[in-house]
């Protein structure tokens, strides 16, 4: 069984929609990270980085393993299935690239404007100027990339899509405000928000956890 | 023939220490991030994201490749020599975790906080304390896993290693006054930067490009 512990935020979203699009049963564990039980040892027994999400599956080849880090767990759940990542040449390596991309820049960017904009009560605006100048920048290069191909890896849907989805639409709700110039004349971050957003896995691995 | 293409920063070595580590020959083209030489079209091209590292293989097997992002690049060279990455099971995903904690928690949060407490002339004391904190945080996940193994990834060296050592090594130099109380008492990561370290591939690939 697998057993997917997270909760209701974009890099929380990612794996369930993964899970949803392989069809495969699995147990979601909410960890409310609004009641810091990402801290509780248990959970830091799996996810030693105090986040979620974290996936664990208890019937691994080789006994019980627990992986944390979203981009971990999607590449753990492609290569065990054989689904939305290549396994190997060109198509593979543009998924991980853009896949890398979303880890390192538009998630903990857009993060960080979600922090500096939205949630903390004290503003500094040197923090949102850079924050919201960094996110507008990564939207321009998701835009230009899709205007060249379908989908972020090229002609084919992959776990780099599945990766940045529910980070742009946080760019396009709770970071709505911040982000009204970047997000005007982006026909192509359209096109692929409503093609990826139609998938019914997507819609569903978008409601989880239900709390 | 490997062309790589970097600056002198802490992302722009992770690839030069894997292609040090192989022992392959490869090109370096200087990428002067001071002189906005990363907004030239022709290295848009290849790295969309106007960052460095970008890395092209002339001779893969369908033709000349392009790959940006330092942990798709480290993750490429891996699978294409077999080397540092357990090609499936848990040393794989131990790896990979790693990997994905370093690019999207490590170096984004060590770089902001080089640019709030370092670079920048303006300050903003609430997001010098903010990245202070993370950095911290990090620092002491690092030390908590190194003081259960040899290694990030477990027994073996691997391409987790690779990613995080030049930015544990921006943590105890240009970072290290605003990180002064985070490094003492970690004696776990101080045997490991001591190991990694004494690789006289790392060693090499410290001083790429060499400007
Ligand atoms: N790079 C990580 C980021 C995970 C992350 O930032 N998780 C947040 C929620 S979206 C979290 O658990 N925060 C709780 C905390 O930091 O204490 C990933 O992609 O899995
Ligand atoms: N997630 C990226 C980060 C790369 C990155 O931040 N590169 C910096 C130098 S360390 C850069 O090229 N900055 C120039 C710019 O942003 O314009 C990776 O790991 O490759």
């Amino acid at each position: 069984m697998l057993h997917l512990y997270t909760w209701t935020t974009p890099n929380g979203r990612k794996p369930a929609i993964m899970l949803e699009e392989l069809g495969l049963p699995y147990t979601v564990h909410p960890v409310n990270i609004g009641k810091d039980e990402q801290f509780a040892p248990d959970f830091l027994a799996i996810s030693p980085n105090n986040k979620i999400p974290a996936l664990v599956d208890d019937a691994a080849p080789e006994g019980p393993l627990a992986v944390f880090e979203s981009g971990a767990i999607l590449t753990y759940l492609a290569e065990t299935s054989g689904r939305f990542l290549a396994p190997s040449g060109p198509a593979r390596f543009k998924a991980l690239e853009w896949l890398h991309w979303q880890v390192g820049g538009l998630g903990p960017m857009l993060g960080q404007l979600g922090f500096f904009a939205v949630r903390s009560p004290e503003k500094a605006p040197l923090a949102i100027a850079r924050f919201t100048a960094e996110a507008d920048r990564l939207l321009g290069v998701m835009e230009r990339r899709l205007a060249q191909t379908p989908y972020l890896a090229g002609e084919a849907y992959s776990i780099a899509d599945i990766a940045c989805y529910p980070w742009a639409v946080a760019a396009t709700s709770f970071l709505k405000e911040p982000l009204a110039d970047s997000l005007a004349g982006k026909p192509s971050l359209d096109r692929w928000l409503g093609a990826v957003g139609a998938r019914p896995a997507v819609q569903k691995g978008m409601t989880v956890p239900a709390v």
